[in-house]
């Protein structure tokens, strides 16, 4: 590993938790040089829903590349993303009854991000954005001004401005009354509060890096009528949510808001592949030719996949019946181990974007340390990382998940008496 | 076309310019639905510097598929990250003297800049940055506030702070005396000047979207002097420029400055696939892990090309001779069309990086038109779009490379009449 | 009034309010060019606590302007300055046990404001400044960021940022749990809340244009306890509520509170002269010479009134017991005009800070127009301009006193059945 | 003076140069506690045009107080506001032909420019401000943001933006070719030059604090020349040069320029009272009531005194012509001693408002210094401190503007010596 340490930046972490060279992956195993299988669950953290190097979509993909298939196309027309507009919209729109334009942003998700913030802006005339608590947005200023996590925010050197900040579904509220929609509509209607109506809010249906904060479905509802009366646009960062991770195609779907503003990327491609997209309703597409760009809006290669993936996955109900099915695993497993170690662990998340949360970081982390040595990737989220998170691939077959949640419970029975002693002392 | 019209975002720009549907390309051609073939000048807007589908570089692409290497790697340690920054660093680093350590950042040019703006404030913990006039670097907010160009601009929706412009090599000078660096130079000296020093100072050796300025090598020079007197960080962005576009892997090499900081993208990964990195001092390298993020910072398909496009080019100087023999053509033949259509037209840029100033954006975008009809994909650039830009692959063949240039030279014959007429009216 | 409607700009407002030309003055009352005389409930918004040219004032104004006193000194020494200082430091300091360094600002409370802003954030090399709902602090760029008021801070035309809005006591809450404070408190503990720690917070002990909210003292000793958990610098902007207008020299003292930073103003000179100090903790007072400067900082003339007003007035206790008297007559004729009047008015406010909040502006404004028709002077505040606000000299012989209660409580019952007949209409 | 070291902030300067207690005031002489009459040449750095307690103002001022005419009036109509008004209207306004809407802002200068600021950006919906090199307009945030001043600029512990900086007449400039005017016009032009059209200009006709920089005539046309083809408004920072300072009322008269914007400020009130106006073309009078408000926005002691003094001074060319002798006395005796010390002493500035440039601010200080000791007060200006500047009472008598530049003159020359002798070791 001697080239990393010499040259790669130390703003590498991942890294740091799994200090192995990987080769090769299949589904949710990664193997590594010196061959060993991990059970994977992080997946890419949310971009490999279908597994590392699927399968159905690897060939379809070797086959383009084969035929010389345009790769790179910057925003211009070409079949391959004619096609995924096709399925995007018979797929996944049509069904649902959803009317929005794509827009190709560049391929990450803070791309996408800073597009639904410019557009948020530009069709409102206003530049404020309401963000919440533990909200995580990307890394690139805009996007980094709505995100709520300290360490990340620190990195932009300059003012981050333009941004209320509200209390998310459960923050700081004593008897689940939707305190921080109640402030921000009591501060929305007063002309003396000091908060501007703002152009848009952005929210995420389950908070990720936030510590798999799971907002309840009827305050979902009441976010989007406290939009509706207030002229905001409701913007849905469905980037880690989204693409099946909750059990349904966007993270939303039972709460059955309409946003104004979607944001996908992570597992949109299927394959891993740097591929983006903003949704937004029709009249909102205000941009002039050109005003926002980039070079990689026309990653070709994730066009092909990510058609293949809707195509092969999101065609009729099984696949969202498999999640559901492994979801009660995990949640049946999960609860076992919260029972059995007590008060101060509690279940986050929803669907297949799960985890425990634990007493502080120093546990989540010693615990997620135990389960590597023993052949799991597993990651920590959280504002003090104290969350134990698992978002393995939806395609995971079942003697893995089971296998890896046995690791994993093994790692909190392993590092807790360890955790109690160092209390104790 | 119907389903662009109906649900792709009207952003869309290059396919307004080319209105067809392209399926295969091969080095630089671009084919369409039909069967057209057509030469290609825009290459990816610089990003296929290697060509479309190069296939020195497919098949090792193919067979990393093939053989299921890890495709997203978030910036875990893989084969493919390890062996790239090895080739980096003995075919661009050691050769050349440099060292700097290597961040992958999410993998789109302007992540890069958001990365070096970034690092650079922290570094010097100072939120100031200087750009010059015409300068390009991104769409996302902090990019984005570096950029020149206003309608780009426009679209942020709220104050572009921290940022003080200065003239470029050129700009609005009357007798080529550094106009623009020594007003800066007087400004950082002054203590009323309403200037601070700057964090550091972000800067293209040829910009490529502000109209093919290529700065002087003594320009570059004092400029370098100047942030070193006034300790303020140079910044080059050669994501544009970079990767052999000017004749030398890095656009600023015949200068002999060495930047603190240098980002690159577009064709770092050879085969046009998504990918960027920012080079720093490793005294810059201050970060703590995780401090800047993004999901797709391990796209280790482009690892992959990426390696392989360096092995093949730059380990002797025979693509760089070859940059040099079609350079020639380019300047030579562009000189041919400037002398015939007269004094307003002037040659811009450096390499094979070239373009012909025109009067207007009107009639500079008539060519281009023209030139599609027969054949050609070329674009504009200049904050009038007034600069027909030709970037045409490094590895075009000779006989396209001239066929492409009988096309433009037809293109202004047939349009310069009309335009003349029109003024004439 | 031709010069006025000419040539006045029309932001104006009070004289909207009160379309007459005053011409003279005394203690609680002003005269008209008829001669005709008004009782004042509005003394200056808070600037004549000790009434209109008041003659313990009025006597050594005069003869320190006819023995050619220095009347304009910048920051120079003058025998006027020393004398104030000496009796700042005995009457008002000492006593309480305060150590505060004293700046002169330039007369105006906004700039008392933006300079303990200023010292905040260099104290504490932070940028962020917590502020609460319906704070309201000045019309500068700084103290309009603090400030809630929409109408003002829209007369910005720029972003105004570092600034978290805080709901105020009261604000929002449904059973005084001090929900503000716990929620800020939360933010500033959570890594991932999006709220840095600021350098410090703005407060008012009672908001004047508010809407006459008074704090209670549990909670601003809970603020200050606050302040100290996290490092944050107290600021009490006391420039409406100081100078004895709660009936105390300060407004927070009954709390036991000690701020970091206290702004004073308005009443400070006894005798409605611009004049405008900060005080700060003398660690806290790390300005360079010059550092922050202004014109008027040497207002001699308020020098000498500031002192006569501290020494005939703050010696001993008869006069703070004289507010206590007559504040009590305040509360207890408001009472019987709000039982008069029924649930949806209620009282506001403290010591002669006292108002009437009724349903609405309309309501508010209607009365105080009744009340100027019938020798009234008084004003609203609120943020919907609800609330009917007295701020009375409080040298108010108390059959003035009275009178005035007599012609407000006849407004309201002038007004009310109108307003009744409209709501049924 | 331990009260002062005591409890007085140490943002103090002024009374660091001149360390001693002032007690009365004449004209242009300032008399110590200890009887030692000081001829004055810093004059409230400008607000003491027509000296010291001048006796024409003095008994109207008395008059005033005596009579109980209103002195604290917030915007209310006073008679002694009517008055002013009409004076200002009558003598300053309609003879030149201006038509200007007056704001009363409130009664320092750096209001006067936050005013001037809001309603430009107010009335253009743009929020840009274009300020000059060595621009100095005040402390508050806003005026902040438009100052050169590093020493200043640093106390505001904020990012302060929306303001582009452009080189003033003269600076950096080799061939008096107006570099900074066809710089701003270049980039306002040129949509990439990253330099928005702002909402508006703002300059002094002369700097004062900035080094007695005097614009040229033609310079002050072509900027406004300049507004004018890019829509931008003119404002015109008179606060320390109008009020005769320059020998006509406003320092612009002579280059026949049209301002949109005026505010004035120091000398209005003609008594060293606080006093500030800003006036706005008719059509620029947007303001809602109260947008923008403060408490001694109606200072009417200052009323009163500024009405006398416009009378006194205003009605006919006398005291212009009176202005223009001693300015004469002023160049002749500083070009000789310039002359008399060589090459790199400069004369500064225009009209009364003059000074010498030396070659750095410790010379400059030292001849402060040896002129404060021997009766002499004095300043300086200038980026680095270098400028010893005049700004003696337009009223001085001749016997002691001679003597006090008796004074100067011989502290040049004991200092020089000094400074030689220093550079030689």
């Amino acid at each position: 590993m001697d080239i990393f340490e010499q040259i790669e930046s130390q703003v590498r972490s991942y890294s740091r938790s799994f200090p192995t060279v990987f080769t090769t992956a299949k589904n949710a195993r990664l193997v590594n040089r010196e061959g060993r299988s991990y059970i994977d669950f992080l997946a890419g953290a949310g971009t490999l829903n279908y597994g590392h190097n699927n399968d159905l979509l690897k060939q379809p993909l070797i086959d383009y590349i084969q035929a010389d298939g345009v790769t790179h196309g910057l925003d211009m027309f070409t079949d391959a993303k004619e096609r995924f507009l096709k399925a995007f919209n018979n797929i996944v729109m049509q069904p649902r009854g959803m009317n929005y334009k794509v827009q190709f942003t560049g391929p990450t998700g803070t791309n996408a991000v800073e597009v639904a913030l410019k557009i948020a802006r530009k069709a409102k005339q206003r530049s404020g954005i309401v963000s919440f608590t533990n909200g995580y947005h990307g890394c690139t200023l805009g996007a980094q001004a709505v995100t709520g996590n300290k360490g990340q925010r620190g990195g932009a050197g300059v003012s981050l401005g333009d941004v209320t900040r509200i209390p998310y579904d459960g923050y700081g509220e004593e008897e689940d009354d939707f305190m921080g929609l109640k402030l921000l509509d009591q501060m929305l209607t007063d002309p003396g509060s000091g908060v501007e109506t703002p152009a848009g809010v952005i929210v995420e249906a389950v908070q990720g890096e936030g510590g798999l904060n799971a907002a309840r479905m009827d305050w979902l509802k009441e976010l989007e009528a406290l939009c509706r009366k207030h002229d905001m646009l409701l913007i849905v960062d469905d980037i880690q949510a989204g693409c099946g991770r909750t059990g349904t195609f966007f993270s939303f779907e039972p709460s059955g808001i309409k946003p104004d503003i979607v944001t996908l990327s992570k597992s949109l491609s299927g394959y891993g592949l740097p591929f983006a997209i903003t949704l937004m309703r029709p009249e909102l597409d205000q941009w002039e030719p050109g005003e926002h760009n980039g070079t990689f809006r026309g990653n070709n290669l994730a066009f092909v996949t990510a058609r293949v993936a809707l195509k092969e996955y999101w065609q009729d109900d099984k696949f969202a019946n498999e999640i559901q099915q492994k979801a009660e695993i995990l949640e049946q497993r999960f609860s076992v181990i919260i029972k059995r170690f007590g008060g101060e662990y509690s279940l986050k998340g929803r669907g297949m974007m799960r985890g425990i949360s634990t007493p502080n970081g120093d546990i989540a982390e010693q615990i997620c340390k135990e389960a590597f040595a023993n052949g799991l990737i597993i990651e920590t989220s959280g504002p003090w990382s104290e969350v134990v998170k698992c978002l393995c691939p939806l395609t995971i077959p079942v003697e893995d998940l089971n296998k890896g949640l046995d690791i994993l419970e093994a790692a909190f029975a392993k590092v807790l008496p360890e955790a109690e002693a160092k209390k104790a002392s």
